[in-house]
């Protein structure tokens, strides 16, 4: 039989990333393009269509349908996005419109919940019924398996943790609250932090700095886990309270859902991968015992691609009856 | 055709509750015993057979099996109890021992979770998909019900949200973390955090002390609603705390699971109803907008008998293949 292929896309607020998936969750014929989002989203679309047509035919008509991974909220029942904030996306019929112009079926799900499809079926939680993911990048995100069942919620929307509150009072979040996991333990958390403390006192930043050329807006999370590694002082104080916070928040959820695997992933634990064995002591020392006598705490599987594997694996569970994972 | 039943029993600390429960989850011939855990695990299962063939004998051979709620972890392969703290009950056979001494089929649960099964399916949250319960009590415990299903979590202990931790360096729990939601929000934190503040300043808490004849050690959370009930300033400052502390901790379980509805039921709830209201303000304000443009936060429908009601109704759904939500 001739290798059948999935196209996976993650559309993202700058890049739009896809590519061909196939049945063990590896891409192929990567293509990357910025997201027009000034364009507006028929523009996007154009793109988004353009790249599609390219896939089919490296593939010779052997792409039996489309995964795709919105920042955003999607309504699952007839594949529209009710809102995308980072794309200024509201109310579009995504599914149907691709759908028409493709001549292929398309599955849409939100981007964390698109990985985390990818780390079950194909990743770092394959042949685990109860997972848990945790993804820490810019912002922070979850998703949940129970039972083998993802979990989708009530208006899909499940797997919020990032404006879970773990810290009454605690610093502002963009949401507007105090103290959420997302405000203490984010990329966007990080830097921000580490700024406002450079202002304050720039001799204590000056590792930091020097890493940033001086430029106090050029730092960034990539700079400050550079400095952490250096050993900087600074740094290894913003990591020891981020440690803290990504324990906090874990164990609520595990306390919450009672997973057999805790998955972490995103560019923060990729950069600093320490983040996965603090966690790991955290969640036994800080967790409820019951649930956590048994869970593993461990790193996901997919880096930069996950995304799109994690749509590509959302479509081949969708799409072909046969599929089971390998 | 005849009416049939199911036998719930609710095991406690302190007391064992049971009765006759009919498919709308109406509770009957109740019967409550005290507890004997220092009589050992032989006893109490002596004390619980003998309510069972009480409970038999009024129905005339009507009953076809039992749902029991059990405070500790319970294992739903073989249907023993790893380990219940205040029954003093480690590995015990349950399921084995009851059916082969009574001859009718046993379910059981944790006590949590079979108040769950009685909102879902007979009570407050009948003809929902997806719903989460938070029950405040002594302590606080939690239910999810996702697609129609229970979660039960890996080694069956989700929901355990009591020990979310929300408050970083807040106050001391009984499990050894700080901030704990239900070193915040339950019963014993309120009685807790109240004597504390008298102890201090006796002059504060002379309304308190007066409902409690004047002793310290006589101050219950009951008498704390009283007194926010009559305006006392202290019980209104610890009330306040107290809601804060709900509406952080059902944010967070809302933000995770995304329930149509929030059930709120236990004992300080029924006390102080309008803790139903500040949630539902409260969500509405802290959660993230499109898990909670949705959810309706309601009170449970059970009080006392909630446990008994829940265990029948999960022994309703357990053993009659007929049996679908009225």
């Amino acid at each position: 039989m001739k290798k059948r292929y999935a196209i996976g896309i993650d559309i993202g607020g700058t890049k739009i990333e896809m590519g061909l998936v196939d049945m063990h969750g590896l891409v192929s014929e990567k293509i990357r393009i910025p997201s027009n989002v000034t364009g507006g989203y028929h523009a996007m679309e154009k793109d988004i269509i353009s790249s599609i047509e390219t896939l089919k035919k490296t593939t010779n008509g052997r792409v039996f349908g489309i995964g795709a991974g919105i920042p955003g909220q999607v309504n699952t029942r007839d594949g529209s996005i009710l809102l995308a904030p980072n794309l200024q996306w509201e109310n579009i019929p995504f599914k149907t419109n691709i759908e028409q112009k493709t001549r292929l079926p398309i599955v849409l799900t939100n981007d964390v919940r698109a990985a985390t499809w990818g780390e079950w079926l194909n990743g770092a939680g394959q042949g685990c019924h109860d997972l848990a993911c945790v993804f820490v990048g810019t912002g922070i995100g979850g998703g949940i398996v129970n039972a083998d069942r993802m979990i989708e919620g009530f208006s899909n929307c499940a797997g919020e943790i990032g404006h879970t509150i773990i810290q009454r009072h605690g610093p502002l979040c963009t949401c507007g609250n105090h103290g959420c996991f997302e405000a203490l333990a984010s990329g966007w958390a990080i830097t921000k932090r580490t700024k406002e403390i450079i202002q304050d006192n720039p001799q204590k930043g000056n590792i930091i700095l020097a890493l940033a050329d001086g430029k106090i807006q050029a730092i960034n999370t990539k700079l400050i886990v550079q400095a952490y590694h250096q050993g900087d002082a600074l740094a290894q104080e913003i990591f020891q309270d981020v440690f803290d916070a990504l324990i906090i928040g874990c164990v609520g959820l595990v306390n919450t859902v009672n997973p057999e695997k805790l998955i972490l992933g995103g560019g923060v634990v990729f950069g600093l991968p320490e983040i996965v064995e603090r966690v790991r002591e955290g969640i036994k020392k800080y967790s409820v015992r019951a649930a956590t006598s048994s869970v593993e705490v461990i790193q996901a599987k997919f880096t930069q691609d996950a995304g799109t594997i994690g749509a590509g694996t959302l479509a081949w569970n969708t799409f072909t009856k046969t599929f089971t994972p390998p």
